[in-house]
């Protein structure tokens, strides 16, 4: 039996004083599994007095989670701080130049600085675990960086951000509008008092820079990804889904294509048939292409102090038993930089709300407009219509067939010019299941 | 870098065939994941003649797959022979005991004599890795060894068997009786001229064997497996279920309980709304409740060569990166016995089919029979009631409310003596999503 493998964990909120109670609780069952017996040394966190559910009995206490990160006491690093830059940023990097191994579930540094902290472990021979910092309790990043190695992945999609599935899928059971979901959201703990990183799509854009660049072996690029939230997606949307047979979710897609890898995170419609059009609540879930193993979906908590500390743990037990490799799959150095394919190249079939005056021509000029610019439709639905002439605009709802971004941007360019609608129009694009 | 990893694979049908391609046509995608090349340094198979699709160049051929593995010329021998005894056994031990990994997709050597050969491995710090043996291409086993460490795990259940998901989904959806749906299954290749293993469930219970001895820390107990196949599921099964809620599924569940381990693999009712009940075709499903991460769910392909042999690749990567542990998650020597809760202790809700006389006093019979067992009912359904005294019997359906497996069997044991019904009661068990 080897030494203990000694862990200074910085930052202990929910998820890292559920990491540690998990590591004392449960260290008999944990020998046998990690080989090694594995032990809390340090911790760092802003507030000592509070209680937390582990016992600090024994454990050195870090003001600086810098020198926590330095320290001799410990082998590996936990950083449970968050946040792109500052102390946590300052903390992994003093940790990797003292040698010490690195889990965390931060995303936001890793989504901005990972190309950079991978290349410092590597040369180190180090780990950076980070399965806790993208769908929680899933292990999606074990499966594309190990499981998927005879692959060449095509498409790696998701529904990684649970704030914004409990809000869809609340806005679409009970037909409450954004904000008011939004709020119980915020009351229940799901959404932060700012919610922009959530509901505008810039969560599931670090988790999505992540894995696209472990499934296509290029450098995390953060801002190759396209981003729309969701605080536009209204009831009438979430009505003309559903009427049409999709839901809308808020997915994070990174593909492949002729151009090169298109990465997005936008609302889109799944079809109801879609196994991941049922994911509902705050779960999470994740399909991985791959040209063997063909589609592999996994479902699960997203977030939550135990799943996401279940993910910490298991990467420290990964680094117990010798058990990692290059950070994102590959050496740092082999990493490519992304050749993007921009959503103007984007292929799919388009779903487009529109508000239409009710005048003589105006839905004749819209189709003229789509035909114009190479689009086909697949169905075109006017509701409501009331005694021709009214002032009130009717809602249409369009779904195209497969076109390009490119076209369907410019036709509705056309037809807001042409001053038949009110307001912008609406588009979401429909994903294939 | 290290020197290239050699590999012997014995045993050249689909799954050997495509492995050796992919290590073939991806080599130079895999060596930065590796770490290390990967090359094909020897193969065995029963006919040397045969164009496989990949290139024996430069390829040491055995026609005794125990002198592949012994051979000096490999490093990991590749068992996909097939079989709990013979060749398969013979040579895996003569690979151990020359000091070769192992990495196989044969769950019935391995459910069969898993502790014995996974002492063999332990002993002298060699893997066996079998991802390849449970549920194709899905990383099942990877996730209950590694991903799910600080779990305690309560049941792990799951469509284990393609065959009969198949076959179970066309009988559904199509209303055809269960013979003939085996006769296509058959004529598409997805079952065997002799299908038994299949439809008995024994492949689903060899697979159910090893995801429990991991997930419970005990030992591969193939016996202490209850046993039943889908032969006896009928079409009236299937609408009723249907109207009930319910979708009919093979699942391998194994879950702990306050009187042991309870292993079974039977046809089951999953609710409609449950994910797994959605699961079609020969696609495979496994579900993981473990403490702290919660319900993990995967779905994809369970069989077929090139998903079998993209688990077969991601094991030698994981060898080649030394990312590999004791072949059941824990060293051998630490394995439990399996403490076995019979399936007379099993608790949960039941339906009940009877054909029953049309006779005064029969059901009510039939609900007293119950009810001195202890048993409370949730439904009874009678259908299809021509006049009075007929002699044709007619179905009754029947859901129970939660009881035990002892009870509902003392009942039924005790309606067919009362002479009410026609042939066998038949009895499905609820299981809880």
């Amino acid at each position: 039996m080897s030494r203990p493998l000694r862990i200074g964990i910085a930052g202990l909120g929910t998820v890292g004083a559920s990491a540690a109670g998990i590591l004392q609780r449960k260290a008999n069952a944990i020998v046998p599994k990690a080989g090694r017996s594995i032990v809390v040394t340090g911790v760092s966190a802003r507030s000592r007095g509070k209680d937390r559910g582990f016992d600090l009995e024994g454990i050195a206490w870090f003001d600086d989670p810098a020198e926590l990160a330095a320290s001799d006491e410990i082998d590996v690093f936990v950083e449970l701080i968050g946040g792109a830059n500052g102390p946590a940023k300052a903390a992994v990097e003093a940790a990797l130049a003292a040698g010490k191994h690195v889990v965390t579930a931060n995303k936001a540094l890793l989504a901005t600085h990972g190309n950079a902290l991978a290349c410092l472990a590597d040369a180190s021979g180090l780990a950076i675990g980070f399965e806790a910092a993208v769908a929680g309790g899933i292990p999606i990043i074990k499966t594309v960086r190990e499981a998927a190695s005879a692959n060449t992945i095509n498409r790696v999609f998701g529904i990684l951000n649970g704030t914004c599935n409990y809000i869809l899928t609340r806005m679409e059971e009970e037909g409450l509008e954004f904000d008011e979901c939004l709020k119980d959201a915020q009351a229940l703990g799901y959404a932060e008092a700012d919610p922009t990183a959530d509901i505008e799509g810039h969560d599931s854009a670090h988790k999505l820079a992540l894995l696209a660049s472990i499934v296509f072996g290029s450098e995390v690029d953060l801002n190759s990804i396209y981003l729309e939230g969701i605080s536009a997606i209204s009831q009438e949307d979430l009505r003309a889904a559903d009427e049409l047979g999709y839901r809308i979710k808020l997915l994070g897609v990174a593909q492949r294509t002729e151009q090169g890898i298109e990465q997005r995170v936008t609302p889109a419609m799944l079809p109801k048939s879609a196994p991941m059009a049922r994911v509902a609540g705050v779960l999470n879930a994740v399909a991985v292409d791959g040209d063997a193993f063909g589609e592999i979906t996994m479902v699960g908590a997203g977030a939550g102090g135990d799943a996401t500390a279940s993910a910490v743990v298991s990467d420290i037990v990964d680094i117990a038993r010798g058990r990692f490799s290059p950070a994102l799959g590959i050496p740092a150095e082999s990493l490519t930089p992304v050749s993007r394919s921009g959503m103007q190249a984007h292929a799919g079939a388009y779903y487009v709300r529109l508000n239409v005056y009710d005048r003589p021509g105006a839905l004749a000029g819209i189709a003229t407009r789509m035909a114009e610019s190479g689009i086909s439709l697949e169905s075109i639905m006017q509701k409501g219509r009331g005694e021709t002439g009214s002032q009130t605009p009717l809602p249409v709802t369009i779904i195209t067939h497969n076109t390009m971004e490119e076209h369907i941007r410019e036709a509705l360019a056309r037809i807001e010019a042409d001053g038949h609608i009110e307001g912008r129009p609406q588009m979401i694009r429909i994903e294939k299941a």
